[in-house]
């Protein structure tokens, strides 16, 4: 029985959800004096761990930078990018480089202890993970697999923050050689994929207050 | 002035946040007899088409199939998963293939028309991203950057849903190709990445009530 099962229903109206989502924006100038306080920040915290992925295999880490030195550092990395100062938190994404059955043998020992069950049960599910992503055509592009697994714990992020009324920014624009260099990331086998700043827009933001672009639902939705 | 911000504020608590993210799994075993009301829907399309992308392009499209018939033929392209018959909903998310200058042009035309701003003077801003993605290295590998994209929109739409009490079930092991076909999608220049069902979760669905498994906070998380 997990907590949650336990806890009572706390959701959100269907209204509400879009009212967040259509308040989101990707903030291009925050707040610097605004800080997300601990407890907001550690349910987004735990928003990043509890991102679902395939098999559950988790091959990412999340790099949260508050020192303001490696801030510095990193924003020439970055376009010159404002937000990578500014913002409250970033959050750096980065894959395990080249997953392979190290990884997964990892993962299920981790399963192991955390459901009370032994490693020998758990041989078969192992067995599959390891056919279909190390012993198959997919080896080839592992990385690519990963990244895609981080770009779902950066929606889960964005979405999470916006029902918190955080503010982020979603940062492709950066080089992810150089902040692998600037965070020491190769030598952990962990590659930067894209980041994310977190905090509060700030009130002089002018493209908070643009109209968000979307092509037609009845294009971008096709219903069958 | 957007819509949202006129709105008052609807937000979750970091609590509940929480609560939603823990009760979340990934369904295995859907209520076919339970149908996601029209309303709810409704918001969760919404989620769809307000994903954030990169410069907004939304190089995407999401196939919400509801035919029956065509459900029984993706099913054997699912491994015969049974979400792809028994969920409420099934989202199938396809790249735009080879997302190139014509996709920009018609954004470019689309901020146009919502912003009310004449298209010349956007100009800039089309160069820009012409520049980036389709007169650079980006080109060759577009589709993964529009598949990374999708997977925001997977994320946020697993999320979306678990706010509202909504089950998922993200589906990879799909075989797109056969996707495709069925779909009939590459005529239309677009390629299914991954898909995902939606509904309510059985009463007897065993893997609802197992403990989550994740590697610890301190591991997946690294503080700088």
């Amino acid at each position: 029985m997990t907590i949650a099962a336990t806890l009572p229903a706390t959701k959100l109206t269907p209204d509400a959800l879009v009212h967040q989502l259509e308040w989101r924006s990707a903030t291009k100038q925050f707040d610097p004096a605004r800080k997300i306080d601990a407890q907001t920040w550690k349910s987004l915290a735990e928003a990043l761990v509890l991102t679902p992925s395939s098999y559950g295999l988790q091959p990412y880490k999340f790099i949260v930078v508050n020192d303001p030195a490696l801030r510095a550092k990193l924003r020439p990395a970055s376009w010159g990018q404002a937000q990578i100062e500014e913002a409250s938190h970033l959050v750096v994404f980065a894959i395990k480089k080249s997953m392979g059955e190290a990884h997964i043998a990892r993962y299920v020992d981790r399963i192991a202890e955390v459901r009370g069950v032994s490693t020998e049960s758990l041989e078969g599910y192992k067995g599959m993970m390891v056919g279909s992503l190390v012993n198959s055509p997919k080896a080839a592009r592992i990385d690519e697999w990963s990244a895609r697994q981080t770009y779902i714990a950066l929606g889960n992020f964005m979405t999470a923050a916006a029902m918190l009324g955080v503010d982020t920014c979603p940062l492709e624009g950066i080089d992810p050689a150089q902040y692998d260099a600037i965070l020491g990331l190769e030598a952990e086998g962990y590659a930067t994929v894209c980041a994310c700043a977190a905090g509060y827009r700030s009130s002089e933001d002018k493209y908070a207050t643009l109209t968000k672009v979307r092509f037609p639902e009845s294009e971008l939705i096709q219903v069958r």
